[in-house]
């Protein structure tokens, strides 16, 4: 079985590693938003793309999801008393991701073959793409102005009542190697549980993909459990843009691309309204408390779509 | 008394901390070499500025006389687990200093007003200016190659044999500002003992500056006692290019900018050559040991300019 997975941060990588525990290295494809991908201090910086090759390295935080487990912060503490920026947390080790990633491409690496290096030396055997090899950026339209993703995720601590989004770069930007090929020759494809507006949608935006899912047997796994996201701001920005937060809100998000949706027991009552999209539907536990519930939700999706989409 | 101190690494940032300790803040300007910066992992490293700014905040380690003390390593263990390059030794306090740099260099800081930041948040009050604002890269030509010279300094532990030196980016390179206007405006100048050809040589080939030294009272302490270098490669390349490394070598070098010159006891043999130049001359113990040994050979020196240079 051929599986592609998009996944953004925490949420999606979280069930990138249930999937991993569950397919061999040739069949699972992770695809991973770089939308959120910043300058700082001159370091480039990918936080999808590292929390997914972290969780699946087995070298993320468990309490935080993002950043290095036994992580120390020495750096960050000299900066402080420098009076330097330090709303992004950059931990000592994680910090050494950053530089030799900025030293990399400077000599001409792809986004692409830095992160093959990386998931080498990590020990990483299943595939992990960025959805592009060019810089997009993703801008939140607020209500304080046009934020670049970090500033209004990590700064702000995403306060600013949302308008809208824009993936900056989007147009001019290509498919990284692999991943139109990959959605063309899969079984099925999975969006992960991650941000449907800033995770799942600047993947989606990347010229060509649409177009492949479009022919792809596409899963979805709602984010939203109980009208709440579990992390981050994905039910306040459904909310802000005039949307309530709901697992259905989820589906008809993705509309046409979707064949399948997966939500949460929590959102039960809704499945009138999610079946009445013509959607095959699995309601299960969503919420990955461990790696014994990543893999198992992950076995869940993947025995469904056997079950109800693969011919 | 008005004094400029040209400095570069280790040695010189010892001279100047006791200079500093001598001197009230409008009396002492510090114009440090900048031909050793480089950039690595895309940041920005000024060695000495760092080395003398470290040593006059009392930052310094001082066991090795660069780098911080009580540094920690945590961000370099993690570039060796990543395959990256680790020859350059980047402390996890360092780095910040880096990374700062970088980030308001990027900003459309100077490297003049970046240090004046950096000497305000550490409590430095001489005046401390980097040799000129604009990128000079030393490079040391040898016997397997042209090297920038942090890579034949600390990667190639100065194994290679010299040929000679140039200064890329020098002719297009302006002083700092205040370092003409120092220069212009001091009782005396003092060449610390810092390495002649990649240290002091820099910065007296900013455009300017030799033609302002030569209005001037030099007065040059010889950072090579008994034939050797206290540390690092000044002996070895005087020897590679031929001369006999000696204190009168080391005046020969700047020749007729100098009016007075410092040396050690431990070369008073020399005393007939080095007088043979027509200097004024001051024989003393010249190596810093400790904090006391900077200020009492920094009072000596300062005594010497004001009873045989200055009418």
């Amino acid at each position: 079985m051929k599986v592609v997975a998009l996944a953004g941060g925490v949420g999606g990588a979280k069930l990138a590693d249930g999937l991993a525990r569950c397919l061999a290295p040739q069949e699972l494809t992770l695809v991973v938003n770089t939308g959120d991908d910043f300058l700082h201090f001159g370091l480039k910086i990918c936080p999808d793309l590292d929390t997914v090759c972290y969780t699946l390295a087995g070298l993320a935080n468990p309490e935080t999801g993002w950043g290095r487990a036994g992580e120390t912060w020495n750096t960050l503490r000299a900066l402080e008393a420098l009076g330097a920026p330090t709303w992004f947390q950059l931990g000592d080790q994680d910090l050494a991701t950053h530089l030799e990633r900025t030293r990399r491409l400077a000599e001409g690496e792809t986004l692409s073959e830095v992160t093959r290096f990386f998931c080498q030396q990590w020990g990483i055997r299943h595939r992990v793409l960025p959805m592009s090899d060019q810089p997009v950026r993703t801008i939140v339209e607020t209500d304080i102005g046009d934020l670049p993703f970090q500033e209004y995720f990590v700064k702000y601590r995403f306060e600013p009542s949302v308008r809208g989004f824009r993936f900056e770069g989007i147009a001019q930007a290509t498919a990284a190697p692999g991943v139109l090929e990959a959605l063309a020759d899969c079984d099925v494809v999975i969006f992960c549980p991650s941000n449907p507006w800033v995770s799942i949608d600047p993947i989606l935006a990347v010229p060509g993909v649409r177009e492949a899912l479009l022919r792809a047997r596409v899963v979805a796994v709602s984010p939203i459990v109980g009208g709440r996201a579990l992390k981050g701001p994905a039910a306040k920005m459904f909310a802000e843009i005039g949307i309530p937060p709901s697992a259905q809100a989820v589906a008809l998000h993705y509309g046409s691309l979707l064949k399948g949706f997966v939500y949460d027991r929590a959102d039960v009552a809704e499945e009138p309204a999610v079946r009445s999209l013509g959607l095959r539907t699995l309601v299960t536990d969503t919420v990955m408390r461990s790696p014994a519930d990543r893999r198992r939700l992950a076995e869940e999706i993947l025995d469904f779509a056997r079950r109800e989409l693969i011919p």
